[in-house]
Parts: structure tokens; sequence; C-alpha cells
């Protein structure tokens, strides 16, 4: 099957009636995901390995006790989402290892490394939190005890969930001497300038904040207005301070929302007594992210004052990200040209399971355009011509690493 | 047992760390509490009813045939919300139904009509809505199927609630002659100016708008700041301005709230395309209630434009509800007078069973101070003095509406 048929097979699990799919993190429709991405695997002559957090391995070995050069993505989604983010990526992974084990048959070279595709667990970390738990896990910034007792909304562990679907496996020890992602830009740089391949050379820095406001329950109509303290009341005067924070910046140089907030109670009849959100902050440069921050922070101040309420900060976690390695952009980039594609640097404002491999490894991630931007809805499109571009540079690029380019920068 | 005895051993049903007591409709403890007055009314001599919605009636049949007074409340509460707000209403309204029973025996006097306590099902409206629920299928306002069919946000409805708890029945035809109920004020003013008992002689008039606002499913990272259209970000801006809608009018004239929302999706990484929220205002005066929500709507479309979403008021439930039976104020009046206690006129602006039922027979409402005003909050409270006081007056009233007293006022 070609890839753009296993991408429309792909495709139909968890579709949704816009034309996306609904896959979040171990639900019955990721592990349907999951179960036919092993089975493709298994067909094409991959070993299949998952372990403990969920990641699934496809092994191909061509130089017995060699390390691997890794590939991959993620299969999970946002809910409602497009069908594009992180599924294109395991799919083309996957093909372009293939490719490197019939390209060195062809040939008749022996690669200086094995290659091995992975789904990672749980990018999205729209069901449970942080996202990018599973290669957080496989690097060893978060531990896996942690990752599995984490709970959804409803309660759910991880654990739990990844047993509902049969997701947890024992492999471990995987030696991986380089990394390689592929992912839908998520911005509407690319196209705007025309380009097809991004080379990405930086992450953009994130924090982000858990907020808690408290104020105190009471009656919603009959509390004099003098007496509330409305925790609502102070969460959307946050809110609307969160999203003004940008004015004080250049154009794109700051990111900022609320999308998570749970209320207590959540009544009709009853002032919030308590309001939790995340305040995602974020910037191409540090230092105006920690100017942004210190601004927020003393605004939050007044407005706990107005509102007569408490806002803490009870977490923050922060991305400072360092750039990806520069020789890996530089061998994308010829790979491209080669190729005859157009190419330019990109930074990515998202973060991708590469953000956490790159502190490990030497790492290469590419970008094929987003029409629109749009990201994070079902109406996420990329054109056939532009996945296939992104699998050919893939392609080329996986095959020089696992011919051991990079190798130098590994142990320096 | 004595009266202050019964509301302790009632306290304990629900009690919550904090003094105060959850027990929403239908839940665990509110069957807890049903059945403890259920068994209450049978041991001292009530013939003990339920009706399709779930009311508890306990009726005294002093002359065969005749109408009955009812008294009572609702023994439902907010999440943590306190011990008086409802079910001081329901044990007074007990023990006065009883003293009436008493003293006309006592008397060897023979009442014009039966008396009947009540527990009405689902005042509180927190976990299904609209509140008052069981009074307003009493009295044909709201039709009984689509009461029953009601669900709760996790998706349980009414029916399935009401008969987990045992608590559907299949009492019909009571004839009403009038209505009594007491209740805490909730409000500051007869703690303010050294009153006991409060004659409620009107009621304010309240819109609860339902809104729904709607936006597009983006990155909360990724997406340019210019494109977004954040359904939470036009919410919290609507928020703000609902609350500062009151600084158009006098103190005390408006009461605006919102205090329920739901988002979707809910994702730390995906901003909400659907924002779906209740908006409160009251007045005591129509004419302030409708410039308030005109000047609203005129915002709301400004804040549609500038968060580049759509804002919809989707539902819109009025209570425009008349003064109280003006024989009923007096003659309550008459009675804290005649026992000693300082009484003054007031204005609710919770709704109440008693809004329900004035609107198809004569009916008076009661007031006792509440400390401070709090209200749907585990700290509400009312002294044992106040409570007793209440009781008395409200024995009192009850006795002479048995005696047929505005009786007059009912064919009028």
């Amino acid at each position: 099957m070609s890839f753009l048929d296993d991408f429309r097979t792909m495709s139909t699990f968890g579709a949704t009636p816009g034309g996306g799919v609904e896959r979040q993190a171990a639900s019955a429709a990721d592990g349907e995901t999951r179960r036919w991405f092993g089975g493709w695997l298994a067909e094409q002559g991959f070993r299949v390995e998952v372990d403990a957090i969920g990641n699934i391995f496809g092994l191909l070995e061509l130089v017995p006790g060699a390390p691997y050069v890794l590939v991959g993505s993620h299969l999970d989604s946002q809910p409602l989402a497009g069908r594009f983010d992180g599924a294109y990526g395991v799919l083309a992974g996957a093909h372009a290892a293939r490719s490197v084990r019939d390209r060195a048959a062809a040939e008749g070279a022996t690669p200086r490394f094995n290659v091995a595709v992975v789904d990672w667990f749980n990018e999205e970390g729209s069901r449970f939190k942080p996202s990018m738990m599973g290669s957080a896990v496989h690097i060893g910034r978060l531990p896996l005890e942690t990752a599995l007792a984490t709970t959804d909304p409803r309660g759910v562990s991880v654990a739990d969930a990844l047993d509902a679907i049969g997701g947890r496996g024992e492999f471990t020890g995987l030696d991986v001497s380089a990394y390689a992602e592929i992912h839908v830009e998520q911005g509407r740089e690319l196209e705007a300038t025309g380009t097809t391949i991004g080379l990405v050379a930086s992450t953009w820095t994130a924090q982000k904040l858990e907020v808690v406001v408290t104020g105190e329950q009471a009656h919603t109509g009959a509390a004099p207005m003098a007496d509330r303290r409305d925790a609502l009341f102070g969460a959307a005067k946050l809110i609307v301070a969160v999203r003004e924070l940008i004015d004080g910046f250049e154009v794109e140089q700051l990111h900022t929302a609320v999308s998570e907030m749970y209320l207590d109670p959540n009544s009709p009849v009853a002032l919030a007594r308590e309001v939790r959100m995340l305040v995602d902050i974020r910037s191409p440069r540090q230092d105006l992210l920690e100017t942004a921050v210190a601004r927020l922070r003393t605004t939050i101040g007044s407005i706990a004052a107005e509102a007569r309420v408490e806002i803490d900060i009870v977490d923050v976690v922060e991305w400072s990200s360092g750039p990806f390695l520069e020789a890996g952009v530089l061998l994308a980039g010829e790979e491209a040209a080669r190729l005859g594609y157009s190419h330019r640097r990109s930074a990515t404002v998202a973060g991708h399971d590469a953000t956490n491999l790159k502190e490990v490894v030497p790492t290469v991630m590419l970008f094929v355009p987003s029409v629109d931007g749009i990201s994070h809805n079902e109406r996420e499109f990329t054109s056939d011509d532009d996945l296939l571009a992104g699998l050919d540079v893939l392609q080329s690029v996986l095959y020089r690493l696992c011919a051991g380019e990079l190798e130098t920068e590994r142990t320096s």
C-alpha cells in the first residue's frame, strides 16, 4: 500500500463528522489506531515492542547489536482534532524506516545504525497532563510511576487507561543514537512564504502557570454585591488580562492563552468559591517571556484586590528549550535542496516529542505546511503533495542518520 | 423532642466538616434526610404521601374532607451549603402543623381547614435545572414529564435519581387553601435593623439568560494571536461586563452574576470552541431590570466583535413576580406584634417555593435573620433564639390560616 492509502486507512480510526479525528490518549479510538499500527509494523517485518508507559516501538535490526536511529511522533489527538497532527509523523516515520531497510538492501550497504519507528504515548496532554508524557518518561525527565499515577478529570489513572486498551508492555533498554520527527507546522509561515519544508532550528520558550482563584461561595442572587468574593469574576478578569498581555509586545513575540478551567461548585445558584485554570504563555525569546510573566504577576495582585479574591500561582512548568542541533538543521537543508524542495529554517511554538529527545540525542525535526495554520481543529489540512514531499526528505535524512552522520555530535 | 433537638438531628444528614450540609436533590444525603423526615412525620401521627415529582406531604386531617393549609419548604441543598436554607422551613412547618392540631384539640376548637407540611423536591436547582422544580410541577407551571426527563451534568435524569432513593410516589389531588413558608433571610437587612421577623411583601424580578459563546478550536500555543477566535476570552469579557453592569445603577438596585459555565473542549492545549453559561440578573424593579438587560445586549455585540466570537442568548427565563398578598403580610405582622417580636416588611431576592405557590393560593412568607447575610455557604448561621421566634410566629399564623383567615382572598 502507498503512504497515502495507509494514511487514509489510519484516518478512519476515531474519525469525526467534520473530517478530523478524536483519539485522546488511551481512549478506545487511540487503542484501535495503535492496534492497526502494530499490525502494519508486524506485516512489514518490524519487531513490535511496547514499553511500560505505552510507547510503541517498531524495530528493524540491520546491524546486530548496534544502537538505533529512532523516528516517529504520536498517534493520540486532542478532542475533535485534525487527522495530521502526530499521526502523519508516525506513519511517515514507519514508511521512512522501511525505506532505509529497503534502500540499504538494494544498495548492498551496511548502515552504521539500526532503525526504529516510535509512537510516543500521550503527546497531546488533553486527557492526562503533562503533554509529551511518553517521551518525557523515555528520556528520564518524568518518573514512570508519576506518569502512571496521573489521573484524567474523571479520576481514571494512566495505568488503568492503558490497561483498558492493552497498552502497557515491558520493553526497556533501547540504545538510541539519534532521533528524527516530521510534523505539520501548526502555523502559517511555510504557507505564507511558499515553502515546502521547514527545518526546525528553535523552540519557543513557554511557561504554564497553574492558577487557583479563591473566593467565597454565596447565593448568586441574594448576596449583596458589596459582600461578594466571586472566584469566577476574579478568574474572568485574569483571563482578559492574560490576553491583553500581548498588547505590550511586538506582533508574534508573545502568545498567551487560558483554555482549561474548573469551577467549584459549578452551580447556577452559587457563586464559585474556587476556580482553577492553566495559563499558557510563550515567546521565541526567554527575556520577553520573563518580562511578560513578571507583568502578569503584578496584574494578578491588582485583580485580586479589585475582585476581593485570592489568586495563587500553585505550579509553574517551564520549557526553556535550547536550539536544535545546528548540524542536523544543515543536514536536513542539504537533503531538501538535493531533492528540489523549497525550505527554510523554522521555529516551533508548540512542544513536540522532539523537544524532549533533543535534550539527550542528536535530533532533526522537519515541518510541512498547514493550510491557514489551523491546528487542534478538525479543519487542519496539509496537501497530499506536501505530505509526500515531507516523507521524501525524511527518508533521505533518516538514511544519512543511519549511515552515522551526526554520530560525532552524540559524544561531544 | 424539642424543635432544636430535631434540628440538630436533621443537620447530621449530609453534614460537612465546615458545619454545613451537602444534600443536592435526590442525592444519597437528600434521601437520608427525606427518610428521617418521613419517619418523624409518621411517628407524630401525620399521614405521609409522596407525589410523582418527589414532593413529600405530611397530612393531618382535622376536618374530614376539608381543603388543606400547606406549610413547608425544601430539604435539598446546594453543594457545601448551610444547614438552615430550606431545612429550617420544613422542620418548622412540621412542628407548626403539629402545634395546630394540638392547640385545636386543647381548645376543643374545630378548624376550618386541615393542615399539611411539605418538602418540595429540588428547590435549589444546583443539580437539576430549573430551581423550585417540585413546587412548579405542583402548581402546573412545569409539566411533570419535562421535570422527570431533566438530566444533571452527568446525564442522570430526575426520574432515575428519584428512583435511586425510592423518592417517587403516586399522591395527587391535594386541595390546598393557603400556603405558609418560613426561611432564613439570605441577606443582611433584618440583622442590620435589629429585626427578628421579616414579613415578605415582594420578590425581586430576575432574568436568567443562557448564553452560548462560539469561537473556533485552535492550538493554545501555536495559533497566531491575530487568527484566534477564543470562546473563553469572549466569555471572560462577558463575565466582567455582567459584573460591571451594576456600576450604572444605585446600590442594591441590581444584582448580577455568572456562576456556572461549561467549556468545550476543556483542554490545556486547545482553545475553547464553545462556552455555555448562565447569566443571572435581578432587581427589585422591573424597569431597572429591563434597562440592565438591554444594556447587556448592546455590550454583548461589542464583545463579540472584539473577541471575534459569536455570542447568542439561547434561552431567557424570567421571574416577573408580583407582590405577596397584602392581607397575609398584615396578618403575619399582627401575630409578630402580638407575640412581642420586632418585625418589618421584607423583599426576597432569592426565589422560593412560596414564589410559585402565591400564584395560585393565598400565601404568607416569613424570614428570620441570617448572620452577615451569608447564604449558599457552610458558614450560613441563624441563632437558636431567632429559629424559635420564627417558629413561634409561624405557628400562630398557621393557626389563623387553618381557622379560615384569608379564605375570602382565595376566591377573589
